[in-house]
């Protein structure tokens, strides 16, 4: 029982087993390089989402050790990320003021609940939820989550106070009433940095394999450049004091050792205020995470789970609730950098972790200098790739629904903040679906040559028959285009005096609900009325199935099922007497 | 302008224009038979909406004929109606107390509001909103409110005075404790009330034409009943003064003379708080009307068109907001008397409320004794009717996502009341749409015999071949089942290691929206680094005018689309060098 639970789950089993020499050094290359990226990004998250910095470090030592052993990624990257971090901010506002005792504690139950929530849709297979998160729902999500973040830095970047919980209006209102408090020294350290991360990701690398340096000897250089960056404008901020010359925020005292023991809170009232926050914020990790695994995972043919994922990133989120870290998830840039550099296994986040837990335990005390406004300009720099205009031009040239649910969901999180926003953008992809099923696309066919294939008389120049009429509905019958369906038949009818039969082809007809079967009920006996024979073909097997276990096949008759439209084009417009038909008896028996 | 206004809005053009001398008997005799019903059946409405018997009898005048100048059915029957009055009921609860003047304002406020709401929506034609109101939440609904509004009268039948707005185990217990305070003459008067209209409905006609009365004069008195018990009630109440001697609460004095001009509350706070309950009524008013027109309708092969009937249904509450009534919809028992006692055209309604119009001018001094234990007697026999037992059993045995929809509609209305129980159906019946969508049926597919045919190789025996898969997905690709496909698609090639070519049937898919899109590329991609080229076959029309607009097509190559699943087959599973198959660019000239 234990064993084939942990066979199921632990799937840490599956690579553990298997390792193989050659992938070590992989590993450990990549885990290197990851920690190095992830020390000044995890300090930087926390800053944003109003927590000390210890609190990201700690989020990158259990949760991603958790999900090595329960993820199904192989290099899924798992720490804090931006938009999680900012809707942990959003959420926490309302409960206590930042970086207060009670904030952080709320913290790790926030962390705690979305362990919870994702562990138990895992466990429950509710995997599929999250592909009601359409992808121009995401996007759209993403990057006004993107511009949110941006503006949220600004203080920082100038140096300036101000409460978290503003809108970006009352935010550059509040700016600039306190115009006179900037920061000259803040502002010319994040202008600086922000130059120098621009500058090295765009042209270091060149530039230093040109003067000669080795090609992976560069790439550690630019990869390590944002760490670099930090210990050199810390050193400078310590040489000049410049806390106290300058006014200029730091990080502090950050205490040294492993994450302590942590214990979420129980209290009622926090848990029901954080729910909603716990679920959204669940269900948009997993389907970032999700997303990235998978775009991985195909280079190598490897394969990802998403029911497992869910468990892995609960065990997560769940070690981060225990360990005093925030909510985490897959990180996008992070998880590209862990793979390229060569992580073949999860063993890559072990190193990253220990590398980590190091660095909490001995280098603390070198982060005391560490000038916000620099992690302000990290945070500023990564997130603006996220704002993605690619996917509008293409949704706009593709689909105009999707580009309308982007522009909307992009919108509403922008004005009414982020939960209103992306469920906004759920309801609204929703609805359009339903409004583009409930008017299917409904044509009159007839024969391609001499062919058995039956195709759009509007757009092919095919065969007819004055007695019959082809007609094919594009879509399921339910109850939102019943009524749709029948004014559009009577009508098709109406126009062709010399009808005897209707061939309702159902090739694209997959399922038809009760309120369906009821209209056709209704439309057999008004076309009977008419003197006209209503006949099915192509209806699949699952809804012959259905139609036997209902009166509708008796009710039908005269009328017939076909299994093809080339077969009623036989038995109804050549003269009577053909053998070609199959009956409704015959079907019953050839099991349609 | 007008001309082509009026043309368009008011049918009764259409009827009045071709009015057949033979058609006035019926509607003649429609009306008058129509009246005699509708009588007491307005006054046992306005008491279930809490409002004076006036009110429903107003309400039977102008708003009928409007619909008959404007509605686009001939037979249906406009008036109060009992779903609609609980509704009214609910939703003026809070508003003031029943009864009062500010409580008969609001009736009629929210009469004009239902009507606004109604012609503005069929000005925008969206009478298919209704649509998703579907058959088994409807029948959930109205079997719920049926009890609901049974157990409402019990307080009238047993002559106990409570409060309106009870739940029914609240109203029960209420009973319970008051149960001293029945009144045996309001007992008494009940009973017999139901047993009377229970004998005659059953076996009063069958008596009548055995003892020789004409088979007509027998079916009109049948009809009268409900009129004569309230008339022969009213006289014993009256004769031995029951309201005095024995607690009995009757009608009272009901003005005399036409329905006053009344003018409705323009008070922002009373719209605000009746918004939503004049959007559930006008849905609620709309779906039943036209599923009794519709029905109708079709008897007579007439045509019903839904965005008029909103027209018709808009003036009519309008009407009823100005002249003293409360909302108004189609009644289901009065249309099918007016139906079937010959009522050719709307001027059988006309009829009807002129007879109706001279009973307040001249007769109500005649119903000052009636007894509301009889007005509720007549409620209850009526609306047992409605709860549907049939459609449950139907859908039960049918389509097990419409019981679940009937049921939990059924419960919610009956604890949670009437708003959020209608709602909770609505959303339940879309999310289990949505879930059914949400993993389609997928068919692996062969050949039938040497036809053009494939069907799934599950249910019919097939020809397949070791180098080919053809899939058929029966559902449009939409952000929620892409990754479905993907998985299901992925697994069934992993599976054959002999799959050169994987062929996707599209005869079921008929939209393919921005994420299924993005879905698709990948899994060109995943497929080709296994060495496995995807095909497209019967891509229809519209689906592949939009393939064009995006990359897709060029991204597939060598991948191809065939217009049928029987070139496919040509083309891949025969020696190389067919002529059968049609390639991308040839398609694109013949435009399939």
């Amino acid at each position: 029982m234990m064993a084939a639970l942990a066979e199921r789950y632990l799937l840490a089993l599956g690579w553990l087993s298997v390792y193989r020499r050659n992938d070590l050094s992989g590993d450990l290359i990549a885990g290197v390089i990851t920690a190095i990226l992830l020390v000044p990004q995890a300090m930087a998250y926390s800053l944003l989402a109003g927590l000390p910095p210890e609190v990201g470090l700690y989020a990158s030592i259990a949760p991603p050790i958790l999900y090595a052993f329960f993820g199904s990624s192989r290099a899924l990257a798992v720490g804090p990320v931006a938009v999680a971090s900012l809707m942990v901010a959003h959420a926490l506002t309302t409960i206590a003021p930042p970086g207060s005792p009670d904030y952080i504690t709320a913290a790790l139950t926030l962390a705690a609940m979305v362990g919870l929530v994702l562990t138990a849709m895992g466990l429950a297979r509710l995997g599929f939820l999250a592909n009601f998160l359409s992808h121009p729902v995401m996007s759209g999500f993403t990057s006004a989550a993107a511009i949110v973040i941006a503006f949220s830095q600004l203080k920082h970047l100038f140096g300036v106070d101000a409460p978290s919980n503003l809108r970006i209006d009352q935010l550059l209102l509040h700016l600039w009433q306190h115009f006179t408090d900037v920061k000259i020294v803040a502002l010319s350290i994040s202008l600086c940095a922000i130059a120098a991360i621009l500058f090295t990701r765009r042209h270091l690398e060149l530039l230093l394999t040109r003067v000669g340096l080795p090609h992976s000897f560069a790439d550690l250089l630019v990869k390590a450049a944002p760490l670099i960056l930090v210990a050199v404008t810390a050193m400078i901020a310590g040489f000049w004091q410049l806390d106290q010359t300058g006014g200029l925020a730091v990080a502090g005292d950050i205490p040294a050792g492993l994450p302590p023991l942590t214990m979420p809170s129980f209290d009622a009232r926090t848990w029901t205020s954080l729910a909603s926050a716990a679920v959204l914020i669940a269900l948009v990790s997993f389907v970032e995470s999700v997303a990235i695994a998978k775009a991985l995972a195909s280079r190598r043919r490897q394969k990802i789970d998403p029911d497992q994922e869910l468990i892995g990133l609960g065990f997560a989120n769940l070690g981060a609730g225990f360990t005093g870290g925030s909510p985490v998830c897959g990180g996008f840039s992070r998880s590209v950098v862990n793979f390229s550099a060569g992580a073949n296994t999860q063993l890559a986040a072990i190193v990253t972790a220990g590398l980590i837990a190091l660095t909490v335990t001995f280098f603390t005390p070198l982060f005391y200098y560490l000038p916000q406004a620099v992690l302000a300009a990290i945070i500023i720099v990564s997130i603006l790739g996220l704002v993605d205009v690619a996917t509008l031009v293409k949704s706009w040239r593709y689909d105009k629904a999707d580009a309308v649910s982007l522009m909307v969901t992009f919108g509403a999180v922008l004005i009414e903040g982020i939960e209103v926003g992306i469920l906004t953008g759920v309801a609204l992809s929703i609805l359009l679906y339903l409004w583009r099923t409930s008017r299917p696309h409904i044509a009159i066919v007839g024969r391609v040559g001499r062919s058995e294939h039956f195709r759009n008389i509007k757009r092919h120049s095919v065969t007819t028959w004055p007695n019959l009429l082809l007609i094919r509905v594009d879509e399921s019958l339910y109850f939102a285009n019943t009524r749709y369906l029948e004014d559009h038949l009577l009508a098709a009818v109406a126009e062709r005096s010399k009808i005897e039969h209707v061939v309702l082809i159902c090739s694209a007809i997959n399922v038809i609900d009760g309120s369906a079967l009821e209209s056709l009920e209704t439309l057999v006996r008004q076309l009977r009325s008419s003197g006209v024979t209503l006949h099915l073909a192509e209806v699949k097997g699952p809804v012959m199935d259905k139609l036997r276990r209902s009166e509708f096949l008796e009710k039908l008759e005269p009328g017939r099922v076909f299994l093809s439209t080339d077969n009623a084009v036989s038995a109804l417009a050549a003269p009577v007497g053909s053998d070609d038909a199959v009956s409704i008896e015959t079907l019953s028996r050839t099991g349609s």
